[in-house]
């Protein structure tokens, strides 16, 4: 006896508008909590393997990279931006196109000086089921693996940058900030390809 | 100098509509590829842990049950689905609510008996990036960690269940199916509360 389930079009409702993403992005959409659990049980796993906080960080922000070298194709092809101007530009897209995209938030960006910038998270999605850090685990950098992606993304597209936790609120600050510094300019293409 | 971003209001539009879920809803919604290598990350770690296939399976179904017994929670105060009277309608649920809510996928309910039902993937979301089983790995149930996840979560719900692979496209199946047996009759409420 074989019963078809109710299967429903998907119907494309894309929740931001800029930039435009191909119709088929709702086919992604996921609630976030499965995520945030399994995030949760990856990190629980590597306290387990790992005595000290700097080495479960470093490997986090390690995993982190690997996601984001292969996260950023998907980006681009989903996301229609298109080659950024400026640090601040790149930054802006990070936070209101692939954070939205990827986590469902948008944090705010702020700027030290030019190649300097922060996302600040009023409340970090990846901690919603989290009131603390483990116990024993106080330099723990829960959420490396942003940090990691972020680097590992704008590394395929050139950019070369350093990205770590200025501020967590699982460490008692109010909010949590993400911090990246750009180490080289952008590099502006000197032989064009259709000349 | 402070730049706040251009945060956008959050608009909740929601790409399913049965059963109604609250407004909120969208805030939740994430695009699944960052899960999908998250949860890649987290399998290569426990294959560098654990040396037997078997163990990694375990693992991931006890990691998936830990989960499970906490998403119901989420689940049934973000979905309106009231007690169900049978269990082809929890199933249903489990397809086209659960399976919608945290994977954006609809799989296909069948039946072979009243107590146990199997759902359908024609494309399982949680391999997207994946082509093969890692070298050396061929009896890893690379996605226990759903099963284990459908399992706790039932249990929450008073109902004992087996879920396991039966068909999995990375072992050459032409689709995914999880199997569902359930063990004991719902039971009946037989004191109510508001007598």
């Amino acid at each position: 006896m074989s019963r078809p389930a109710n299967r429903r079009p998907e119907n494309p409702k894309i929740d931001w508008h800029l930039p435009t993403v191909s119709s088929s992005a709702s086919a992604h959409h996921m609630s976030r909590e499965l995520f945030v659990l399994t995030y949760g049980a990856l990190v629980a796993q590597l306290c387990k393997d790992y005595e000290k906080d700097e080495d479960v960080n470093k490997y986090l922000d390690s995993m982190g990279y690997n996601i984001g070298i292969r996260l950023v194709e998907d980006f681009l092809a989903r996301s229609s931006v298109k080659k950024c101007r400026s640090y601040s530009e790149t930054t802006d897209i990070i936070a209101q196109v692939a954070f939205k995209m990827y986590l469902g938030v948008v944090p705010t960006v702020t700027c030290s000086n030019s190649t300097r910038f922060s996302l600040i998270l009023d409340k970090n999605p990846l901690v919603d089921f989290l009131e603390e850090l483990p116990a024993g685990r106080s330099s723990l950098c829960y959420c490396s693996l942003l940090c990691g992606a972020i680097r590992g993304a704008l590394e395929m597209i050139h950019l070369a940058a350093e990205v770590t936790f200025i501020q967590d609120t699982l460490k008692g600050d109010d909010v949590t900030e993400i911090g990246i510094a750009f180490l080289k300019k952008i590099e502006t293409r000197k032989h064009k390809r259709n000349k």
